[in-house]
């Protein structure tokens, strides 16, 4: 995808077309103070690109169809599957000092759980935190019974678009989510292989990459 | 700020010139099977944004002139003090326990610590677990003597970009930069006002914003 920067002179005109509307060139030209040739190529490549309409014998309309919102239509080609990282994952038989060993050795921000394979709980730093300040002993009691637990967590999937996670992070102030793929069991049960995570961190870094001038 | 995009016609076009430079209109005519009246209005929108430079005689060059990365160009417009939030703050003799329910209360992820007004140190929820599963009894022992202190806390100010920001929190691995303002003392010290805090929360809201289609 490219785009085309306009200039200053051609971000002017629209403006005002948008005020003056219809206006024709040679009035246009009178309010920039320039001659109607010289307004030519600005003209042509507004017009040409659907931004403004030129009207026989009625003059210059603006158009809606010039789509300024060019971020909107870039993040949108973006998927979860192009940023998700691997996630770490125990077991719900895990101590919770143990999970929270790991959190620090991996330097993330959320645990998933799993059982027999399949996606059953996530914890976050801010549940440990609860747990740790509270009377729980955490090399006694296992993961499984203080994770948040399926249904309960919010997913996405690899087809998901990046700004549908971030979304999803910011409305169910999560920090991170897990990637999931939905299989169904030879006894027609639903279950939920994880296959990545999608992290405030992931996004922030996808923010940099677009903001990168490389 | 208005961007144009490109038809895929006009895709194709620059595609063709950036392998096969310089190449005539008769050449890109032939190639893409169209006449060359049909290419006219392409090739006029891109010679006259830049994107092709049309040498006489010689035929169509590719220009790097023309930007593509729309995006930065954008983001860099976007300032931390466009989307920097209130920092919750504590001072240096709070009991870390204490802390951490501000940290809870405010469903932050980050506390910040000033004495006599100026910004000292900084506590992540990460460093609150760690010393929360330690031996440290939490109750009475104040944040200043488990805080990271300054001049160690990686900072921004108002004028530095979103961008910035965003990239200072991937590379210093932190989840909340504050945003502060230097003052000079009467006594000639540097101390540092906080005026607020970009976190990754804000970046990821940011990212949502900008994605939105309104």
């Amino acid at each position: 995808m490219i785009y085309i920067k306009l200039t200053k002179r051609q971000e002017e005109i629209i403006e005002l077309v948008k005020k003056n509307q219809p206006i024709t060139s040679e009035q246009i030209a009178q309010i920039l103070k320039v001659t109607r040739a010289a307004l030519r190529p600005d003209l042509a490549i507004l017009t040409m690109t659907g931004i403004l309409e030129a009207r026989p014998k009625v003059g210059y309309l603006y158009s809606k169809k010039g789509s300024n919102n060019i971020i909107y239509d870039y993040i949108k080609e973006i998927t979860v599957a192009d940023i998700k990282t691997k996630p770490v994952i125990v077991t719900e038989d895990t101590m919770v000092y143990d999970a929270i060993l790991q959190l620090f050795l991996n330097d993330v921000g959320t645990i998933f759980v799993v059982n027999n394979g399949y996606l059953t709980g996530a914890v976050s730093r801010k549940d440990f935190l609860k747990i740790a300040i509270g009377n729980t002993d955490v090399h006694k009691v296992p993961i499984g019974v203080i994770m948040t637990r399926m249904p309960n967590i919010i997913t996405v999937t690899d087809e998901d678009t990046a700004y549908e996670a971030a979304k999803k992070i910011i409305e169910h102030e999560v920090d991170s989510l897990p990637v999931i793929e939905k299989i169904v069991t030879d006894e027609g049960k639903e279950v939920f292989r994880i296959t990545g995570k999608v992290s405030k961190t992931n996004i922030t870094k996808l923010f940099v990459k677009l903001g990168s001038n490389s």
